[in-house]
């Protein structure tokens, strides 16, 4: 039988539940190349690193464009659990990445498909294709339980 | 005589000269606390760094983020020589920056005054005081003498 391997969201997820553990915003990333195979997974880790940009997705394009070697992260894809902010919109239309799949929407601080809806600017050079609600409710959950203990 | 320091501008200004010599876009920045004490100094490294989000003043959070081991910078001010972009902008929002002073305005690329103007929504939990324009002719000549070489 040939190997399954967990599909990129889930890793993701896990991601999250790495964060979570360490008292971190519940959100994960993974970036795949152009094969599907996973070149860069991260989860949040502003107060663990006391940096302001160590969002999941900013970890994940630092670390994939490292691996690679360049800037560009053409004909890969990202993967994260909450619609990114401004912040990591930006940051993913700089590195120009194909597709950006995200799991629940975040009215509150999104920047996607919320608020400065980063790629619809002309001011913004790349527009990758964009995918959202993808395990939806597994992502809510994880961020409205540890919002919950937190209460 | 009491010892005369250059304005923060002036070491953007010359972080940014450093970022043209490594064949970078010269962009430069710094962060001062609130005594007006230096506490980092940045120029665009996305090209050296293979890295699409190392622009001057996410480096310049960062270290200043590092250098008071927390990713909340309250009271300090960034100094950068051009409007920052959406990335740029989110992140001195998500890192509490009390000002923004910035040289020349980005109707291109910037994220402040142009674009995604990203602290003009509610999705942005802090907005900064935003000074523009300052030493704006130098800035403007620095990037115009780069690309100009360029083409």
């Amino acid at each position: 039988m040939p190997e399954t391997k967990p599909p990129p969201m889930q890793l993701a997820l896990d991601q999250a539940r790495d964060a979570a553990g360490r008292g971190e915003v519940p959100v994960g990333a993974v970036i795949v190349d152009v094969d599907g195979k996973v070149i860069a997974r991260a989860g949040n880790r502003t107060e663990a690193d006391a940096d302001p940009t160590a969002h999941a997705e900013m970890l994940a394009i630092r670390a994939a464009a490292a691996a690679l070697g360049s800037p560009r992260l053409t004909n890969c894809d990202l993967y994260v659990t909450l619609e990114p902010c401004a912040m990591c919109a930006a940051a993913i239309a700089h590195a120009r990445l194909r597709r950006l799949y995200f799991g629940a929407y975040d009215p509150k601080s999104g920047g996607v498909e919320h608020g400065a809806k980063v790629f619809e600017h002309a001011t913004s050079h790349h527009k990758p294709e964009v995918i959202g609600g993808v395990q939806e409710t597994d992502a809510a959950t994880l961020l409205q339980d540890f919002f919950k203990d937190r209460r």
